[in-house]
């Protein structure tokens, strides 16, 4: 196996968790100096963003917003009630690509790597492939 | 050329093509074993995005909720009546990572490769590149 | 340094800059022949995308529709008030993937790259890495 996955549990329905320090310590293990670094979930109700580390109101104002944009109960044909969650992963994406340098990912000063959690509390997977 | 280019024609306005086999079959003949696949399309009304292979309610889900979001008539100066194709698409992107292993796209059990067409129907163009 | 980085000057509060051919410079310059580019934005409170490079009503109306979809004036924890900033960044990405071959950028006819200021006007930077 030549990528690395990291073991996330979320614990609510919704929530944006930060995963910068996890993702940071797989790659330095992954011994890779420079390249590019996919950040990738293989999931269908939550996803991977990029945004603010240092005022954790951003990111709930994120997932609120989120909520206005795509509420709960609409019109939705999916039985299984989540399509909110799959449009949200749309909205925000799977996988993101990150630069790496010297060993590290190349995040600007206020960047953190969160995953989205739109349909939990689950245990989820976060791949990592540095090429 | 070092990259592959899928064609792939649309049937409505707006649809969401599951594109995953033909993209499979695709990364398959490339020969390559581990990387990452860059899933890029060259149109500015038409996106791609990972979400659920399973119940095809969930993409039509999306495409209904993209609707409520970007309504087709609204406030717009672009003059050719296309510009929610061009919102949606900056929505959902141009261009999606997977991470490739054994030869195979490494996608979780739900997700699938599908062409967001916004503003169709014609013939896409689907470019595939593997680093 | 294994990447590239530009400065880009932007002069409103909200804006899509062009940024095309600054980046096809820069990417020229980098001497490589074919890969996977990334353009990745250290920013919280701006994103990149590509779409249309033809006609610029195309690209304000892209704003306009995220000013209707994230109001400036809403129920926002963050303190700095430019949560809409923040959310219309994760909506659009930080990061965009780009096929270069023949040393060029690969992109559609009508494809460009935007960086989408929400919080300006900033000086913004910009990274290109080449794998």
């Amino acid at each position: 196996m030549t990528h690395r996955e990291l073991l996330v549990r979320t614990h609510s329905k919704e929530e944006c968790l930060n995963i910068t320090n996890m993702v940071a310590e797989a790659v330095s293990q992954l011994g890779k100096d420079e390249g590019i670094c996919l950040i990738q979930v293989p999931h269908t109700t939550c996803g991977i963003t990029l945004n603010e580390d240092a005022d954790p109101d951003v990111i709930k104002d994120i997932l609120r917003s989120l909520k206005n944009l795509v509420p709960d109960r609409g019109n939705y044909d999916h039985l299984e009630g989540n399509s909110p969650a799959h449009i949200k992963t749309s909205l925000v994406g799977s996988s993101v690509g990150v630069i790496l340098e010297g060993g590290h990912l190349l995040l600007g000063r206020w960047q953190g790597v969160f995953l989205c959690e739109f349909d939990g509390p689950r245990q989820r997977r976060v791949w990592l492939k540095i090429i």
